[in-house]
């Protein structure tokens, strides 16, 4: 049997592969590269095996979105885990896992652009994701302090990928541990 | 004479109404509207009007931005004038500017979204005019914790852009306070 003969009983590993293909070519050449037909080349799958996964670009963008989301979250998970202080654990987590997606470059939350972020059903998944986390840390992450550090941690994020970071005068790694202290104050 | 034929003498407000009916047409229907004949017809102008100030629409909509940014630095300017208290000085304005170009919601930085920011000419704008208010400012508003607050405007910003800033508990008018008042401490 051909490769692509075994892969048919496989279509977890091709639907992964075709996710990390396209979130591949979105960082690298940008998202109008990232045509069904490049996706399925670079996945070594034909553009009829893409379409039994994603009916269309929109459908695999959003699904690439909501990969990222569930890594991230997975990420959130593993921090929290590691983490024994009770006050602020959630907000400290997030400004880890964001950090850390500033820095993995090349993976993760820099393969999509903002203008992907524009988009009606990605702005629900992320809204909605946030808003079930933050009513699961109620009781350790509440308060207008906590609020501050993640929309500062946003704002890092966003300042990397708009790449004026390099403009404060304090570097990333300060500010985070800064960010860092800040979860720990009550 | 007909209003074309007055208007012809006064280039600026031509300039001016072109670039006030693009951020309106991006901010009403989204950038993909924004065409050069779109700009024109609602600015009252030939299409050969609209070419001799912009040559294209990369053009217009750098030209949008860059005048954008010289309304927010009037602002600030404005801001820095009314406030007594010199540490912090910039950092607050930066902050109850961008504040006030969220409740303003139609006019100012939601005229154009995020996609456009990823034009690295307008990341090169942006970029030389925050690093040029920084070093003015430098004696005023070094420091992490002010580099913190201003990082935390900007994902409020970016919060409301994207529409999950009613998310978080605290409201939004809570979270600017808070933030100004992160830039009294010393």
């Amino acid at each position: 049997m051909t490769e692509a003969h075994e892969r048919k009983k496989q279509p977890e590993i091709v639907r992964r592969a075709l996710l990390d293909c396209a979130a591949q070519i979105s960082q690298e050449q940008g998202l109008p590269a990232v045509t069904l037909q490049a996706v399925a080349d670079a996945a070594h799958v034909t553009k009829g095996g893409l379409l039994h996964h994603f009916p269309n670009k929109q459908a695999l963008v959003q699904a690439v979105f909501h990969d990222l989301l569930e890594q991230l979250d997975a990420q959130i998970d593993e921090l929290l885990e590691d983490d024994p202080d009770a006050h602020g654990r959630f907000t400290r987590a997030y400004i880890r896992a964001f950090a850390n997606a500033d820095s993995q470059g090349a993976s993760n939350w820099n393969a999509l652009p903002l203008s992907s972020l524009t988009d009606p059903e990605m702005k629900a998944m992320w809204s909605d994701w946030y808003a079930s986390r933050l009513a699961r840390h109620a009781e350790t992450d509440a308060g207008p302090e906590l609020g501050i550090a993640r929309y500062a941690a946003d704002g890092l994020w966003l300042a990397g990928l708009l790449e004026y970071s390099g403009v404060e005068a304090t570097g990333q790694d300060v500010l985070i541990e800064q960010l860092i202290s800040m979860t720990r104050k009550t």
